[in-house]
């Protein structure tokens, strides 16, 4: 199952990411391949075809743009070396957390009817609900079998507490996406709701990867908590840094004012913040569908409103508490700074 | 985790059927219960509704006819006991298969558009599509997550072997359900198409419920490959013998014709053995759908033509194979007169 990269592979430079995207990719497409039955490719192939599709794999507009930049299986990977473990070690539980990401975003396109992901038709549109549903299904599976390959690297009972944590995270899925589905229908979604919905939708998966890491490691409870602590802190800080971007961000605000959260109406943390408060920004939000031609007056007013401070405070809180959960970690390998400095890019993007 | 019924009740009357039914019911309700988190009973009370719904425990129409008989779970159980075991101790796993086939049904019926199940409405048609998916794959989790609580009663390695059966078993259910789903859109299906799709929409799951149930009586590969094929066979048996009722059972042909599975253009295996030969069935099949008043005439042509004769030759034939089965695999357990009991009138059922 390993590859023929060598396991003490310091993970301290640019081009070492390449060589961890790509293991993954090595272990992905193994864990996918074994969809076909022995000797008995048809009719199975449009069944493979449709995980290696959404995979970015084949299809119209495969490539890595449609790949995704697989984040978690490398936070997970850098942990697991910068824990002190082998990150050829950790590869199946990097590759069944990718999958437990593109299964949910399988059947989310369905649940929110997007029709693009990545700039290509989603699974739903190109083959229907019923397959999609039924895909995303078989590679929830994978994932699950996945998670015990590592029953071959780290041993049955580190195995098998990564298997207990990849579940767990699934919960949580399942409840954020719950809370996301509901308060959309129900329109009563406030600033108290975006905590517990943030939690399930991002964090969890990101505290999943990083605790993983530490598991994979062979690391005892307190230090996985830590390791936990800054992945799901890490991942908190995303979402508000993602939500901040959607109003603040270049695309958002110069040139494509349709892509602003507020034409599509997104109620993100600055809008949630500023609908809890009686000011204007609130008056205007009730009056109806936000026009691209206001997305300029209505960033101000969220501006004045005080939501751009907030936002930002938040996203710099929940970094500190990232970072000092890392460095309370201690982590003893050399893959720290690549680890830090990714965390950092996570967290300073500009688009 | 464990009821309080003695380990060593012979499972041999009927009135121990339904001891083993409350046991399972019992362990359904403890995991599902674990989806409120600590002290936190909002807002997830829906989430946990719907489950609770679907399992028949809640909501209008709720009872023993909308929990469904539990007749997975409960051959697990009968299983284990003749294999020589602790049924108790396999009741982690019977809760497991019930989950796994209850998250199938809750995905099935969306993805078959279906608006009742048990007599009510579907969760889809109650909660909308994006939330049944979304509990479809809580379940699903629930259920992963069920099968290693194995470890307390069998131990780590007992309990890993039985999550791989459960996990491989996922694998055949999707690849049923895509058939299903392709030959729907496609048109195409035949005769040959029939019994890889029945291997993993039916038979899969009753292999897997056998073979759990040899696992947890700590049986080695051998016996286990005989109480696999004896679910198999079982199961195939059982589907067989399900479109033999579609066709020539009471309600089907006797009173209600619109339930014959003609009227609904079901391609069963009657209808399939008849298409694949150049016939007066093939002919009016052909000229469109089946009208209630045709029913009587085109299940006298079917028969005529050898249908109904190698439909029920094959259900007789999987039986025995089934019976073979369990017979080499002699079972030492009091619970074995139950579970031939079980098997034969799974098979002689009028309606």
């Amino acid at each position: 199952m390993m590859t023929n990269i060598p396991h003490d592979l310091p993970v301290s430079r640019e081009n070492d990411l390449a060589v961890l995207a790509s293991a993954v990719e090595d272990e992905l497409r193994q864990v996918v391949d074994t969809v076909y039955p022995d000797g008995l490719m048809e009719p199975y192939g449009l069944l493979h075809h449709m995980l290696a599709y959404h995979l970015g794999w084949e299809g119209e507009g495969s490539g890595p743009a449609a790949q995704g930049k697989r984040i978690r299986p490398i936070l997970l990977l850098l942990t697991a070396s910068a824990a002190g473990g082998d990150w050829q070690a950790a590869l199946p539980a990097a590759a069944a957390v990718e999958l437990i990401h593109n299964f949910s975003l399988i059947h989310d396109d369905i649940e929110d009817q997007s029709a693009l992901r990545r700039g290509r038709p989603t699974v739903w549109t190109r083959w229907g609900a019923a397959q999609a549903i039924n895909t995303g299904d078989l590679m929830f599976t994978l994932a699950h079998q996945t998670i015990l390959r590592l029953r071959q690297t780290i041993g049955d009972q580190a195995a098998l507490a990564a298997a207990a944590v990849l579940q767990d995270t699934c919960v949580q899925l399942t409840r954020g996406q719950f809370l996301d589905i509901a308060y959309e229908t129900a329109g009563d979604f406030t600033l108290d709701s975006y905590w517990p919905m943030i939690e399930g939708k991002t964090a969890a998966l990101l505290a999943c990867c990083t605790e993983l890491g530490a598991i994979t490691a062979g690391l005892g409870e307190e230090k996985r908590r830590l390791y936990r602590e800054f992945g799901r802190s890490l991942g908190l800080a995303f979402q508000v840094q993602d939500d901040w971007l959607g109003i603040w961000g270049d695309p958002a605000i110069t040139g494509k004012s349709t892509e602003s959260d507020l034409v599509s109406g997104k109620k993100t943390l600055p809008v949630l913040f500023a609908l809890n408060q009686p000011g204007k920004f609130a008056q205007k939000w009730a009056e109806g569908p936000v026009h691209p031609e206001e997305v300029r007056s209505l960033s101000d007013l969220l501006q004045q409103e005080g939501a751009d401070d907030y936002t930002q405070n938040a996203a710099a809180r929940l970094t500190r508490q990232a970072l000092q959960a890392l460095e309370e970690a201690a982590p003893p390998g050399p893959a720290l700074p690549v680890l830090t400095d990714l965390a950092l890019r996570l967290l300073d993007r500009k688009a």
